[in-house]
């Protein structure tokens, strides 16, 4: 029998099932400085200890969408080697800041499996939690994605499809410990805009763009030890091409955001996400977002705004989004709709 | 009003003027391991924490050039976003080692300015210092820019051009507390010439070459959160090129300098500096030296010599460096005066 | 005289003689951080502090052939500058494991030259050895280079051939001190295949690819301070190629065995290699295993396995290996013999 791992086929899930996921990760500086050099992140409080120790907490934490990719690397052997799509994200919440030094695993519950009715294929919903060497929960996200079967002939499960939240509900925020930015320096954080300085439906154009190379996602997707073979096998695909990992997307969009949301510091939860188009080396990524709602938090001189930041590539309009028909344009390469803290 | 930096333009500057530029950032091993990563970086001083204690240091610092493209980097979005042209480098000087655990924040001074006769842009003056988290001066260098005008009726400022030594005076050179070269072991260090071997006049060609590619330069730009566009989008120059971060090239040089230099272990000062040409991506970059002086320093050990470095690419002559018109040959890509410590 | 390394000749090398090699270099997180991003690597004992600590160990320590690489590169200025050919390794042994904040250092003895009958070139054998700050052995092995003579004329040396061990006797393997198998965790390292599930003459397709960038071998290379310009320099070789250290082959190969190999955890041995035909960037290494031999050791839980790995590039049919001439097809890149610990 081969020794190699042949993923899990979408029959192979039952709700209610919890897979611990391999391998854990210790992070420490090294990661924080890896991330700085991939991505153009400038957020002060990810990006200096004596910003963090002013703002509450005990130094700069690892970037929440580092976690974030450490916490979902590990989920793509047993989630999302055999899938066909990833479909989307529901109820993201980071609830403890993640600092060099801690060891994170992750963990996966089956809530939800619905095949297809072509009979090829299902939809998976997994709830995944990132956990620290204490066994405290650091974040928490559903993800769903569509999984082959491995025999056509295995008889249909009974669907179960998780109702989810549409939105996180900014009551249901997790706030870092000791978290206050009320001697918030906004001239160290390189903007003087502030929670109240943003309005519901505002659009920001980030304005700065980068190319991607091959070298750079590559190395960024090893980093989350996500080994899917797409993103690294030029002869995988016919058209020679490597997949970027949508994740890696992610990151680029945020950090340019911090031109014009260099005070939206904090992520703390992931309403929703879609992967609109591919994206491959050679392609511009630029960024904008949307301001969609705004909440108190009970936390001194902290505020939530819940904001929409889309990834476009070369050829895009300005804020290019989706067509008439509902569809994104082309040019669309991620559709990212999250909560962040912000000085009030 | 748009959120995104609109940069300062020549207007936007007063002499007296002091900007405190975001964002601080906290250094650790992970910048070292990336800097060993992306220069061929070998200073014993700077590779072994134990090298640098029998050197009387408590560890090994950063880089003075990691140094010095952080304290750098942090200026560009308030200094060099509308900047055509990088003109010049004088009076740097480091004055304190940075370690890891380090926060570094930047200041710059507007100590001059004067409109060019066009009355289109107009050349400014900034005395940069580098900070860290006990508001110790760690570094300071002069930078002049030629900068865009915003409004071309703006009424000229009355010109003030700072008068700038053309050297530092080696009396000024500042030795980190404790440094004492008495116990240096040339074997460990790479090369046998001390201090007493090196001849003012003397050439070294380094001999070595490395061919520059678009993801590295981009990744170490990125690591000193300069967001420059220029380097990073290939959609912004109607060629498709990326420019290169003149400071990749810095470090690039004076790492391959290693071959000939082992023993120039500290810079202290930045006499001057140019950036003859452009450097692209596929560009195979050499260097050589001149010993331009030498001076003693009162440390144990410790001698001072001061260093014209340039940097080449393909097809440049041996000692590639300025015509007869006193212009640069075209594959000459940078011109550097500094003054290091060596072991006498 | 110039001021730069012509490195060693043939005539240079004496048997007996000892050569400490510079620069020592200091490791940290940083060094493991980038060692995740630039291979596949997901081997627990090494991702995680806490996995280390169940293990018996004080952290995860850094890599074993991120060790290797340290320790190697060093050598290479004083051993392989004008050599021609890397011909082969022996008695390869890891004697303790490198931990964040470990100074290493290498030292090579001269025990073997013997001239080539052209009269052109010679065979020199050292055997390295790499220690830690406290001059404990951290790891040694012999490795045996062709190189150029400077002076044709020099006469021949008496030829002394060292007689090296085929394989390492399992008895001389060195387990680390404490180290504790009995509690392993098979479902976070990753896979369930303990040591009995293994058979000798056992082989495994690991399945997984990578397709080399430029960037990601030099930054690599260079991670370990190894020189040597035909890696760096695209003008240096008459086709424009730039030559991939055999070293990232060997940690590229080794990080894609995770797959089928996961619970292989640390490197104890180097019995021999090969690196059989050079690679270059664009090509896409994959790699497989055979099980060469089994043994037990005294520690709790702990069993060694030999294995082969060889890597291979694309158009290698499955398992490529040696034609029936006994030379290696022209697919296969590396051809490595060691010994590995594992979980009973």
């Amino acid at each position: 029998m081969a020794k190699t791992n042949p993923g899990r086929f979408f029959e192979d899930y039952k709700v209610g099932q919890v897979i611990r996921h391999a391998v854990p990760r210790t992070v420490s500086g090294g990661e924080r400085a890896m991330y700085h050099a991939l991505y153009p992140a400038r957020s002060a409080l990810y990006s200096s200890d004596e910003f963090a120790r002013v703002s509450g907490l005990p130094s700069a934490p690892i970037d929440d969408l580092a976690a974030f990719h450490v916490v979902f690397g590990k989920t793509v052997p047993d989630v999302s080697l055999n899938a066909v799509a990833n479909l989307g994200y529901a109820e993201g919440r980071w609830l403890r800041p993640v600092y060099p030094g801690d060891t994170l695993r992750s963990e996966s519950e089956v809530i939800g499996v619905k095949e297809n009715s072509n009979g090829k294929s299902g939809v998976v919903y997994v709830r995944t939690t990132g956990l620290n060497q204490y066994d405290h929960k650091v974040m928490e996200y559903v993800r769903w994605v569509m999984v082959r079967k491995r025999d056509l002939s295995a008889p249909a499960p009974e669907a179960v499809v998780p109702n989810l939240a549409k939105v996180v509900d900014p009551k249901d925020l997790v706030v870092p410990t000791g978290l206050d930015f009320s001697n918030y320096d906004f001239e160290l954080a390189g903007e003087a805009h502030r929670w109240g300085d943003y309005e519901v439906g505002e659009k920001i154009d980030h304005v700065d763009g980068v190319t991607i190379e091959e070298a750079e996602h590559m190395i960024a997707t090893r980093l989350w030890q996500n080994t899917a073979k797409v993103h690294f096998d030029a002869t995988f695909r016919e058209d020679g091409k490597r997949l970027i990992y949508g994740g890696h997307v992610i990151s680029m969009a945020r950090a340019l955001s911090f031109n014009g949301l260099a005070n939206a510091q904090m992520i703390v939860a992931l309403n929703g996400g879609a992967h609109a188009n591919p994206c491959f080396a050679g392609d511009t990524v630029k960024a904008w977002s949307e301001v969609l709602d705004k909440a108190e938090t009970g936390a001194p001189g902290v505020g939530a705004i819940r904001l929409r930041l889309v990834a476009t590539k070369q050829g895009a309009a300005p804020f290019a989004y989706k067509g008439e028909d509902g569809k994104y344009a082309p040019e669309v390469l991620l559709d990212l709709d999250y909560w962040a803290l912000m000085p009030i």
